[in-house]
């Protein structure tokens, strides 16, 4: 198991894609924002020490939505209901684009991050968790892209700079939630 | 990394504890079953090869709430619209209480399963991820506990055969949602 012991040195951020995302039928869409993605994907943030979660979406009402969700949780009656929801909330940031959240971690870090697409489904070329360790280990920031609806349309994988290995277990079925996907991939590049 | 390379060789089953499990403040509860819990842990266990996927409730209304959610995947319209989600929901079996799962393993594996708990927080004796990996190579069937709103009560943990390490990102942070943790549980235990 190579490093991360450290995770100050690591700068990793994701992004959880509404648009550009194909449906059941392949289609590109912008697909609806679901409640227990923000939650589950933010405490996993939270806990596995990324830096910043970006929601994208370009859909105003969504936006809205997303925002109010947040103030409940950062400033309205769930801050003292359950702070630690606010904890990992606070994580987050709505952007329109996929570019919006590039360019904002690049203020941040005065660095342009390396994009690391993941998918369900086999890439000619993908970089396995082990590699992927190594990479975030050099102190590059790093912006991970997990797919909502049907997975991540196929552009926003072909100008990613990396895309990740699938995660596969011992079966032939290969439908994980966004929710639980992005739960494992964060523990298989910075769990101990 | 140890084995598991023959899915076959593991016998898995997980159980969703709506009872007894804590609340905020401690007090022994029987939770609401919350429907995305059922849908992402379905499809982590179906991709992970785990045998069977026990509801504990005993709430009748509950136990209604879940049956008409299976059969609207299992035999109704989602079964036509997505059948890799019947795929998963067909693992799942309702139950009243811990020890009626328990006897539906029995009756399955003619051997009684060993129970494992899992818990956020620290407990005297856990087992690490990869002495459980061994466990279930050895064949010997083993049910795994996982406790809704704050957890599994005390007597659910203490009366287990083994208490399983908790999940722990390099922060300290720690409230994972169930849905992730099943998934990082899963892909830890069984994962290629």
């Amino acid at each position: 198991v190579s490093g991360n012991s450290k995770t100050a040195d690591v700068r990793l951020y994701i992004a959880l894609v509404h648009h550009p995302v194909v449906n059941k039928d392949g289609n590109i869409i912008a697909s609806a924002v679901t409640n227990l993605d923000l939650h589950d994907i933010a405490r996993a943030a939270r806990t596995y020490g990324v830096r910043g979660f970006f929601v994208v979406t370009p859909l105003e009402d969504q936006k809205e939505l997303v925002n109010k969700i947040l103030e409940h949780w950062l400033t309205g009656h769930g801050s003292t209901y359950n702070p630690t929801r606010g904890e990992a909330l606070g994580l987050v940031k709505v952007v329109s684009t996929l570019e919006a959240a590039i360019e904002a971690i690049e203020q941040e870090e005065t660095v342009r991050p390396a994009v690391v697409a993941t998918s369900s489904r086999g890439h000619r070329q993908t970089v396995s968790y082990q590699r992927m360790r190594q990479k975030l280990d050099s102190g590059h920031p790093f912006l991970l892209l997990f797919g909502t609806a049907w997975g991540l349309a196929r552009t926003a994988i072909t100008t990613a700079d990396h895309v990740l290995d699938p995660v596969i277990g011992p079966t032939d079925y290969n439908h994980l939630s966004v929710r639980a996907a992005a739960g494992i991939i964060l523990d298989r590049l910075l769990g101990q």
